[in-house]
Formats: C-alpha cells, structure tokens, sequence
C-alpha cells in the first residue's frame, strides 16, 4: 500500500469545486463569440458589480501573473516605477513579468510583517525625486492582500497607503491572488476591500480557491479600461474560449461559497498553527492571519517533517505551509504529531 | 420562436469536445504539484513524443498569442528580427504580443497564396544585411500553417523555406493554431509536417479544434528548452493547474479523435465552398484547403447574407466563413441558398 | 605620393565646420550647469525659436538615432504603431532602435519616389483596425525629409499627409537628418517646412551638414515637451556637457551658414548627377532633389569606378554617392570622366 | 560687479582640457569613415591596449548612461538581473535606463560605504533562486568604482566580488564615470584595477575629467565584442563623427594628463574635507576617497552656504561637493571660512 501524502505546498494543488466544473459544463452548450465578447462574461460582470456594490469593468484571465502585469501595464507610464514590499510577489516570483509587462522599474518600500509601511511609503514618496529626469517617476502602488507571507493590511491601513498614494498621483493596484481568504479573514464586504480603501484596480484570484486556472481583472476606474483588451491581447492574455472562465467566475460568486471555502481553508491553518507554535522551539516567521503558515523548526523536527508522508515548500530555513478548505483533518494531526514528537514532547 | 443562427465566424466559437470535458473530470482527482510539475502534464509529453516519434519538450498553455510569443522569445537575440509573411498572424492579429515578448522587429516577406515564397524569402536574406551594425539581425523564420487565409505550405516548401533559413543560422517557428486541420488536409503525419521539414519550434493549436483554452508549445530541439519555463513564467504563461490542459492535450492526441474533428471540418468547409464557387460573381480570395473560406461577393449577396440568420466576419471587401466539425448542414445549406437566391440563380 | 581618395560616401565623412569649432572654443569658459540646464542652450532655444518663427523647445543630443528614438518615444502609447515608408531610415538603419525607445511596432506604408504616398497612408488608415484591440494602433507617422533615396515631399504633400494622419489622431514626426538641404532645395523657411504644413516634431539634424555630433529634438506642441528629458534620459540621450552641442546649433542657424553650406552641398550632386545621367546606360534610381545620387551603372563602369580612387556605398546592384559643400571639383569632374571612359563616350 | 560664484556641484561643470580641444582641431582634417571606422578610433584603441596592459576592444560613446547600458545589454539574458548596491547610480540616476537597454531587473545588494559587501553578495546569490523558473536569474554584478558617494573599492574587494560573481557565472561590469580618479586615489595601474580584479566590461568616463563628451566601453573578453556595435545602434549610441570623441581620448591617456587632473581633483577635496570635518557638527556621510565630499551640516552652517557665493547640490538633508582639477583655492577658502564662521569657530 502507498502512503498517503498529506500535501501542504500550496492551495494551488487542489482540483476545481464541484460546482465550477458544473459551470463549466453548463456553459458547453451552443456557439459562444470568441474572446469574453459573450454573454457568460457578460453575466459575470453584473456579478461582480453586485459583490462589489458598484459598476465594475472585469476581465477574464487564466493566470495571476497576466492579471498583475496587464493591471500594471494599464497604468504605467515609459519612465516609471512600481513601488511595492520587497517580498511582494510581483517583485520575487514573477520572473520579471511586471516590468515585461509595463517596462517600468519596481522599487521596493519596507514595512513590517511583510506589508508596505506608511512611514516608509511616506519616506519613499518624499525622496523620489518626483519632477527630476533622472529619476523613475512612481505611477502605482502595489499591495498584495494577503501578503506572500500569508499577514493582512487592515482596512485601515489600505485607506492610508491608498491616500498617500493618491496624493502623488500614484494609482494603487491590488494583487489579490488569494483575495477571498483575505474578505473571510477580515469580515468585511469586496467593496470594502478595495475601492471603498482606495484601490483602483484587483488582480482577484480564484484558482487557489477552487478554480481551473481563473482570475479575474477588476478595474474600479471606468477610463481605465478601455485600454486592457489591447494589452492584454499584447500580452498573450485573450482566452479564446473565454466563457470558460467567466462562467466559473460568475458561478463563484452566485452565492457564499468562494466565502465558505476560504473561511475554511483560514481555520485549517490557524488550528494548526496554533498548536505547532505551542511546541517548544518553534517560532513562528509571519502572524497566521489566512491560510497560510511559515515557521523556522528546529533541526530534528525539520529531519522528522522531511522524512514524514508530508509535501510542504521550503524556503531557505523556513518551511511554509498552505491550507486548502478540504485539507485532511488526520493529515494536520499527523503534521503536528511528528514535530512534537521530534521535539520530545508528550502528546 | 427564436430564429436559430447560424455560426461561421469562427472554429473558437465552438465549445468544448466532449471527450475533453471527460478527460477534465478525470484529472480532478487528488492534489497535484502546480505549474506542469505534474503527472498529467509528463503523461502529455510522452503522448507527444509518440504522436511526433520522436521525444519532445512541450509546454501546456492557454493561448496561441502567449505560445507563439513564448516560442519567438525562445530564439530571440537582443538586436534582431522574425522573417514572416505580412499577413501572419503574428504581424497582423497579436497587437505587438511577439514584438513584447522578443523586443524584435517583424519584417514581412511577401509570396502568393498568403503564404512567405522561396524567391521572396532568398532576396530577403540575401539583402538583410547580416553583419552590418545598423540592421536588425534575422533570427528566425515563422511559418503559419495554415495561413490565417486558409492556405497550406506543401511539405516540400516547408523543406526548402526551411533550409534556406537554416542556411543563415535562423531558425524555423511554426505557428498551427490550427495544426490538426493542417495535418488532415496534407494527409501526412504530425512528424512529416514539422520537425521532419526543418521546424524547431511549433505552435500547437487545440482550441479551435474543440478543446478548452489547451494549446502547447513543442519544442524539437532540447537545447532550446531550458530557457522556455522562464520566458513562461515572465509573459504570465505558466498555468497554475496546468494539468487541466495537460490533461486535455493527452487526451486529444490519444486517439483520432483531434484528426476526425480536423477533417470533418475540412470537409464542411471544402463542399461549402466548392457549392458557393459554382455561382456566378462569386470569387474566392484564397483557395480553400482547411476549414475556412474567404469570398467575395456581388453586393447584392452579401447584403443578403446581412440580412439572413447567419454570423460571419466582414474582411474590408471580403467574407470570412470558417466550418467547425459540427457545422449545420442545414446552415450551410441555408447559406447557399440565400447567396444563390440573391444572385438570382435558380436551385 | 599617394593617390588622393575623392569620398562620396557621404556627408558625415567630412570634418567640423571652422564656424563651428569657433562656437566650440567660445563655449570653453567658466563652468555652466550639465543636462542642458545651461546658457549655452537657452540661446540656441531662442535661436530656434527665432528660426522657426514661433517658440519651440528643443533638446541637444548627439545621435539622429536618438533624437529620432526620443521624439517617436514621446508619442507612443503601449499597444502602439509608427506608419512610415518602408525604406525609411527608421525602418531601415537603426538596427531597432525606435521599437526600442518606443516598444511599438513600424509598420511600412508605401509610395511612389521613396515617400509615403497619399493614397497608400489613407488606406492603411482605412484599415488599421482603430478599436479592434487585436491589432496595433497607430500613433505616429513618420516622414523622412528628405529620405534616405535623397528625394522631397512638397510642401503640399506634406500638409496632405499631415492632415490624413492627425484626422485619426496620429502625430507626425519628421526626420531631418539632412533638414538643411531639403529646405535649402525646396527654397521655403524651416517653419513652412514643418509645423506650418502640420509636423508636430522633428528630429533635426546638423551632423551631415557640418557640426560635431551635434542633432536637436525640436518640438513644436508644448504639451509633448515635459515628458521628454525622461526619455532623453532613460535612452542615454542626455549629455553632461550639453552646452558643446547647444553652441554648435545656436551659431549654425546665427546667419546663412547652414543654408550656404547645404546649397552648395545640393549644387554639387545635381551637377555631377546631371552630367552621368547624360550618359548611355546610366539611370538614376532616384530624382536627384538633394546632395544625394543613385545610380545604376552598366557592369564596365563599376568596374572601373571601383579600381579608380573613389570612395562610395554599394546597395545592392546600386551606387550611392553623396555630396559634401566642399566636394572636390576635380573628384567630381574624374568620377565622371571614369564613368565616361568605362561606357567608351568621347569627352 | 556680480559676486563670483564657487562652483561645486560637480566635475562636469567644468569645460574641455586644453590639450583635449587641440585633439579635436588636430581630427579636423580631411574625411573620415563614420561610425568609429577611422583612423583616430584605431589609434585610441591601441592607447587603450598599451593602458590596460593587453588587447582590449574599446567603444567611443557621448554618455556614461549609454555606455552602462549598452554594457549591460551585452551580458543580458532574456529573464535576468543585474546586482548592485542599491545606490548605484545605474540604479538611482539612470531613469530606467539599464532597464530599457537590457530587459532586466536591477536587484540591489547591500553594504557599507555605499558598495556591494562581500557577505551581501554571498547571501544574494545563495538566494537567488538560480534555476527556479520564477525567479529572475543574475547575469552580472555592477560595480560603481568610485561609487556615487565617492567611497572606493579596494583591489582585494574588488577581486573578492569578481570571484563570487564568476563563481555563479555572472559577469563584472563596472561603472567607471571617475575612473581616473580611482586610478588616482588607489596608486594603481588601470589594468589591476580592472580586469586584474576579474572586470569583464568598463565603462570608462573622461567628461568628468575634462573631455568634451567623450566616454568609452572596454570591453576585456572579446567574445563580448562582436554583438556590442548593433547594441550601440539600437539605442541611438552610434556617433556619426566618432573621430572627435576617439581623438579625446587617445590624447587622455596620450601621457600623464588623465592622472594629473584627477590627482589635483581629489587633492582638493582631501584637502576641503579635512578642514571642513575638523569643524564642530560637520559630519562627513561618506569617506572621502576622491574628489567627492557628502556633508551634514548644522543647519545653521547650512543657511550661510545657501546665501554665499557657492553652487552645489543638496541630497535631502545632506549636501555634495566636487572638486575639478582646478577648483579655485580661493573659493574653497571661502567656502571653509563660512562654514567656520556660521559655527562661531574662530579663524
């Protein structure tokens, strides 16, 4: 018999709902105009404008990196810059898609637990040479909600970074990979968010919460759509069949359950968390506010994990830990049990 | 009742074949590693090698836009140009995709039938200035195939557009978006149509051929592989579950089934045409030899055609009319009537 | 002793106007602000100003190719075209500089006498595709005046065009490398040669027509002038000790020394091209309307040109020779005497 | 009588070198080939081979931007990066510059003193992620050699960064805008302080120190050579009369001319730097190595250089000196004595 592994590399190595793929199924039917010009897409913006309480402008993509590089390219001037965390994933794991995308420079602004700081954005703003030639000229800001890290600005926190930004002219763009996990953490409403703090444009993904390969570009700022379908198309980011991935989109927000599997995936995490960082020697590397869990182990306990039916990322010293919403309860217990018994501790 | 229209704009507006949707289901099991790393995606790759009997490096993704810039990108020097006809796809319909993704120059070759001719693509090497510092240093060769106007290279013009271009150190770019139409038409095999002419990179197309936003990128030549995870990754090409097209792709060369649709198509589009020819006035722009047909019509057709429950594309003067697998025959029918009609030819 | 080498390679092959080299030594005191922020150049500002009867901003570089890269870059937007004629030196001899200053794409537009024709640019207005976000938007047309084969746009062609293009809202750029001797030709003022026939910039160049690396961007819409010490900037176009280059250009245009030299320039290559062209066998490829002739020769006469002590470009089956203000009489005369000799025809 | 004003703001406010004007007259005779195919840019690249102790393939060139730029773009790969101290000048000053000529991405390292730090560099490297396909992939190291703060790199820093850098199979490229002044401050030859320490590209500047214009790309390992001219063309790098730019600088190194100027330049400013630094509340931000001084000042001290006869640069609350070559005596007198007089230190 083959050991199960308990897999906790990311929420991206789940399959697709159940009732995604019914809305995929559902939307084989006839002949769909090519590239989103189709009535499924069109059904999803109107279902978007109701989360979001407002006419919103949407676009339908197959990958977050083509949101984020399209989002950015619709703001970015020839000689600008992009400020954002250092970690921020546009700025680490994107292979230079952002500044393929908008050919401007990204340029990183500290802050703890992985966020933009106001004091540094404050900093940054004040010494980037705005008016002067041989300085980038800032055009965005990036926040990504939740961090790569897994932690959360608050509300109150976007408001101000967005108002900061605002006041240089900059736009603020939100890369939303994992946005539903963020609404669940923060209890609040889409709207609330985002555009009620500021944010001008989402990059929301729905893959690692249940989707095939779907996310979505919501444009708060009505002048700024009309020139994303040109560069998306110049960034390879036209699905043909686009109805495929509206239709889930719509489907997702139809009712609660992009929330309910988010809320769920945040609680895998936050239990599990919770009685890791119980254990002696094990420290936690970012506050647990979604589903995500980084921690520097001790040696054994690291040995032990390696060697156990587990599949986790590591990254450096640390090991990263991501919950899905159906994460196998006896994988979790599992998990815990062989570092507290690698540390010696009694159960 | 609503009256039922019939659809000819194109073969992308068309669902999903339902072997693939199956094949969907099927790969919606368990977790599996994102971004190719992934059973599906090494099973799809070994079906290729078999398809193309030889092994392959293919890269699942989700447009043909995003594949050909990917492949282009590929080959690209710092200073160079891509030799294509005016009319590929790539210089026409990417809004700049392969521009961006390479930072190369486009430079048209011209020939008869929309297709980049011997003579032409000789003086175009023979004056490109190889060498000279203030010329743009061609690097590679595209081929569409079939031609956006439906027409096909014969494997002896592959072979000898293909050495010509060897001969100068470019190399050969395929771009099939519609390859399985390409393949039923020629009557030869997927081998004998590419790597065995000369290509080293093709742009595999199954979109238009019934699958759900599943193309790929084959790689012929190994050395060329390695850099290509990158340049997906920095276009926002790399699918987080990419088995979802891996899984689809396997499943569309697993059995005739890619080549049945392919010639049915064909099929469609060669009686459609042959009938539509026959009627006086009516002239073919290009000769149909896969699924589409470009005509041009007396006014007094097209203003018919207009007018009847029919869907098309408008080319300035000209017509576009392409067949799926599963076109209407009693649509097809219903279209040669109405332009018959209008031209006052009795049935 | 020697034998002398007469050069019609071209114009730049010549040394510094003595003028010229005067400016340079007065410049050569005290210390001035680098970048342009200097005297030096705020006098060549009003000089231009004075020139073109109107105020105008204008930036020194040292490079046509910069200047050019700079003023197309200027006016791109992100999905963008340059309409221009095929063989224009932008398309031609910058080895991809504006696809790179600009990220946009050049496509050619033809017409008779190596100029964009009127008929031609209205159809590929007519069919560019405004709006349709699969192709790119042109932005800017480009005309080279005069052009790289030495002919002229009238003034009419020049308004003609101008208005074509702002109607769908392009700009217009017009390369003047050799800015001097079209107007020196076509016997007009700088202004009616541009902004009164609707250029909105020019790249205007004195390099080939007596000065050190010395080219400016002049810019006759204010509104375009603040983005582009930026581009000057990120395109390595800036220089430190600006003021050599803005006291060249302010002393060229003080009095008549830049139209002098250019009239003589164009005097000498229409004699010489008057004289060959009266012989069997000798065709001009070209009106000869500037300093600038293309020939064809009988094989004999290349021949003998080539083992005679001349220097001159080749393209092709072709000949290129330019002339300078200061081009040898006696090198005039025994170039055509050889010519003359080679095809048997009594002096 | 208009006051005098003491001009520090930097080196390049200075005019051209006798000895360097006579360079450009003595070029002004005759015709030459454009483009660097001349006489005088053969003669200045044996120069530069008797210089640097070894063949070495040189690039006559107008800006230190373009040169770093094109520099850059001869080592870039399609996804890569490029790591320097993150107060590079290519990384502050530029605009983007590096970006635009190469694709990459700049990723700064850190270090005291304004330089890369060896253990920086060895934890960059080591989590680069070299061979994850999300991440960009380091082809060079940049090396600003003084750097913008006027701090100098040792011989053993130097080789110690070049060997790690060689190690993960980056290239070396330093930035060399005062390089004389390196030279001048370190008692070295130019060969140990390049290509001995393991520089693969230099980008040498003689506009700071009194040439008109004039810089040069070294280039050390030949098979870097071949692409560099069209990298030129393409942005706009390609002077049409490289002669006057090359003659500069074979008379710079034509003797001890070069080192002279930058050996009275940072003489002055040790000099300046010792007696300003003695003052109470002076604080020197920076070493002084060459002939650069970056100051905190009281503000008092600072309100009374505002108001004096003295131009210079201020950087948020600190303030720039530069000392040319023969930077008045009087005015750094006077400039010391307001100082002085502003803390209430008696003379």
């Amino acid at each position: 018999m083959i050991q199960p592994v308990y897999d906790f590399r990311s929420d991206n190595v789940a399959g697709v709902a159940p009732e995604l793929m019914e809305a995929l199924q559902a939307a084989n039917l006839g002949t769909a105009a090519p590239y989103g010009d189709d009535d499924y897409t069109r059904a999803m913006q109107r279902r978007f404008s109701e989360l979001f309480e407002r006419p919103v402008t949407v676009f339908p993509m197959s990958t977050g990196t083509g949101a984020n590089g399209v989002a950015l390219a619709a703001l970015a001037s020839a000689y600008g810059s992009v400020l954002c965390h250092p970690t921020a994933h546009i700025n680490v794991y994107e292979c230079g898609a952002p500044e393929l995308f908008t050919g401007a420079k990204l340029v990183g602004v500290g802050g703890g637990d992985f966020k933009v700081g106001e004091k540094e954005l404050a900093a940054a703003l004040a010494s980037a040479g705005f008016g002067n030639p041989t300085r980038v000229q800032p055009f965005a800001l990036n926040l990504t909600q939740p961090t790569d890290f897994g932690t959360l600005y608050s509300l109150q926190e976007l408001r101000t970074l967005s108002e900061l930004a605002h006041a240089r002219g900059l736009r603020v763009h939100m890369d939303g990979a994992r946005f539903a996990n963020a609404v669940a953490a923060l209890g609040c409403s889409a709207a609330e968010l985002t555009w009620r703090c500021g944010v001008d444009l989402l990059s929301l993904g729905a893959t690692k919460n249940g989707a095939l390969n779907a996310e979505a570009l919501v444009v708060f700022d009505e002048a700024l759509a009309a020139r994303i379908p040109y560069l998306m198309k110049r960034g390879g980011q036209v699905l043909s069949k686009a109805r495929f991935v509206s239709a889930q989109l719509e489907r997702y927000f139809a009712d609660e359950l992009w929330l309910r599997r988010a809320q769920a995936a945040n609680r895998n995490a936050a239990g599990l968390a919770e009685r890791l960082a119980s254990l002696p020697g094990v420290e936690l590397v970012a506050p647990v506010q979604v589903n995500m869990i980084f921690l520097r182990l001790p040696q054994r306990a690291l040995a032990a994990l390696r060697s156990g039916p587990f599949a986790f990322y590591e990254l450096g010293e640390d090991i990263r830990l991501v919950c899905r919403d159906d994460q196998e309860p006896e994988g979790m217990s599992r998990l815990y049990d062989c570092v507290r018994a690698a540390l010696g501790v009694r159960s």
